[in-house]
């Protein structure tokens, strides 16, 4: 499949799948319909994609690699845990307000590619969502975090985070900016940084 | 629209309406293959729904409702914040845990509704949220939370709750009861509980 760079035919197809899987999803969404909207001949859309499940595919991976590359490249060499875990923060952010449909066709469409495509994603999903865990499990054994139960608070910030997707507008009240601040800052609050003898450090679950 | 209550035709339409609208999408399900899950005839199928969009409309009244009620109960003579809140957060785990592929679709498939079915979901989860912000409003203007940005943080909360679907599992490691106890710790850590001088305090936006 040709990258998705530049204002080819192959980025108007990408865009157009994208819009059309976020609006419709992506088993309603023929491929006439798709063509149509990319602007395109049916012939020079599958000059540019195999079949429509490979559009997906390479669609989801495309989105998952934008959120670990910089992820992976922060972590090559870990800092403190607290200025790693604020980066990653502003990454997911940034990733699910700005992209939002790529990022809401990534999850609900899961469901829809076959099962060694979907092991594929899930695979980078662990390993991303490790890299926050990782970094959380650090900041504990470090003492600037005070959990307990570094899984559960691992989810609660990614999924916090993801659902910027939900709200976000570029027309709103908040910039990507100050939600990835903010964000940052409850985050901290959450993992107990700072306040030794938090509510969470003595909850058990 | 019968209620959807016993084990009857309507609750096997309603359960397989669910169950294709999460695993394939809205659009893309038939009249005929909603008719074959459920195993009514199309006849039959007719005789308890008015349309394909009136079904997922009423699915979606039905799951807000589940949501609402209960808060509504809870807050109608507010006691403390802090308990307050916790009682929200248990109302929202335990319904996207429980009821995960009704709560999906209702997230999803707003899309599908018509405008003004969708103002109708739209006005509802807008009362619901509203119950969230007023109790953690109630709680920095008490001075038991100590956050300088309600909104983001109800968005923020709300969005780690409902984020439980994606996750969750009754074959998994934590309880429905375990992950809303544990939520609720994090949430009040995050709003500052107890924190003088917390970092989101001193944060500005």
């Amino acid at each position: 499949m040709a990258a998705n760079t530049g204002n080819s035919t192959s980025e108007r197809l990408w865009d157009a799948a994208i819009r059309l899987f976020d609006r419709k999803g992506f088993a309603a969404t023929g491929i006439r319909e798709l063509a149509s909207e990319a602007d395109v001949s049916i012939s020079a859309l599958y000059h540019h994609m195999d079949t429509k499940n490979s559009l997906l595919r390479d669609l989801m991976l495309e989105g998952m690699n934008t959120l670990l590359t910089p992820a992976r490249a922060l972590l090559e060499s870990p800092g403190s845990p607290v200025v790693d875990l604020l980066g990653l923060i502003r990454i997911h952010v940034a990733f699910h307000c700005e992209r939002s449909a790529l990022a809401k066709v990534t999850d609900v469409e899961l469901r829809s590619l076959s099962a060694e495509d979907r092991q594929s994603i899930i695979k980078l999903r662990d390993e991303y969502q490790k890299l926050w865990f990782d970094t959380i499990v650090r900041g504990c054994t470090e003492g600037v975090f005070a959990i307990k139960e570094p899984r559960l608070a691992t989810f609660a910030l990614l999924e916090m985070c993801t659902g910027t997707y939900h709200w976000y507008s570029p027309e709103g009240h908040y910039s990507v900016e100050q939600i990835a601040r903010y964000y940052g800052a409850l985050a901290l609050n959450m993992l107990g940084h700072g306040a030794a003898g938090s509510d969470v450090g003595g909850a058990s679950v």
